[in-house]
């Protein structure tokens, strides 16, 4: 009676061997469903969406109005923010697509050594750029005419380029993490 | 015959207990001298003096001259880089008072724990400001008259502030290390 009952729910029969453990299909069943995968890979899916977001739109604000060339070209310094801000969302792109390539078939992009190493680098390098992208553009606005276009997106550009710089340094602690968990283990 | 010659080279007598290892007065000594050390606090040490010097020499760059008024008060970008580096010092100042506190006598400042965290926050913290603050005097130095006395200094101040940010990078990375090792063992 006992056998009968427990053979329904282990979903094979007895005659059968057992699955070895960890079954070799637990994790792409389990990686495939938002809940179960680990918390470190949700929130750095989250903060390469929101550097992704925020340098965009760092990078949009800047090119949105019509007299974008003759500004860029009098204003050195938000071409440096807007060339920091496309560099990043460029990178936050790449990092998104590696990311789902995970998800979907671990381990067709790079190593995930080679990965640890190379995000640990470029988000320290893209936080390092990007908040000095920021800090430049801000003397170049207290030039330009207070409520005018070309300052309303100036003031957005840098605002959205530092709410980038402060996801990347979150992602570079969480790659510093990653990556520390990767050596010492 | 075995016994008289194994005896002199571990030199005590085969009656004397050997000493427990480690050895109680192994760390005392060891952390005396400067070649036994651990690398990782020699390198420490070095960083911070290199960050204490740099930022020191920015700050001197700036106020050496005899028109240090007026130059702060015209280009308040550089006003920004001295007071970042002024911070640099006092901070630099308290990690190598720190370290020696450590060498003379283990732990009479704060404990390595809480001293670890502060590190890399302040250490983080540091770069970013520091790179900010040399950016944003790049522009300021365009509108001065090149080759004037305030020229040189400007330009001497912001490569030496960019020398600290580039040391203060690697001291992040150090702490962050010995960070890791205190949280994962």
């Amino acid at each position: 009676m006992s056998g009968v009952t427990v053979s329904p729910v282990a979903g094979f029969s007895p005659a059968q061997p057992p699955l070895p453990t960890p079954s070799p299909f637990s994790f792409s069943v389990a990686s495939t469903r938002w809940s179960s995968r680990p918390p470190v890979q949700t929130a750095s899916f989250l903060l390469r969406f929101l550097s992704l977001l925020f340098s965009f739109g760092s990078a949009f604000a800047l090119v949105a109005l019509p007299s974008t060339n003759s500004k860029l070209k009098k204003y050195p310094e938000l071409l440096y923010c807007f060339t920091a801000n496309i560099l990043s969302v460029i990178y936050a792109a790449y990092q998104i697509f590696k990311n789902i390539c995970d998800i979907a078939h671990r381990g067709i992009c790079i190593s995930d050594k080679a990965s640890d190493y190379i995000s640990f680098f470029f988000d320290q390098l893209a936080g390092y750029v990007l908040v000095s992208a920021s800090s430049v553009a801000v003397p170049s606005i207290k030039q330009m005419e207070i409520g005018s276009s070309v300052w309303n997106a100036s003031v957005a550009s840098v605002c959205l380029s530092f709410a980038s710089f402060i996801v990347y340094v979150l992602a570079a602690f969480l790659s510093g993490y990653k990556l520390c968990k990767r050596i010492m283990w």
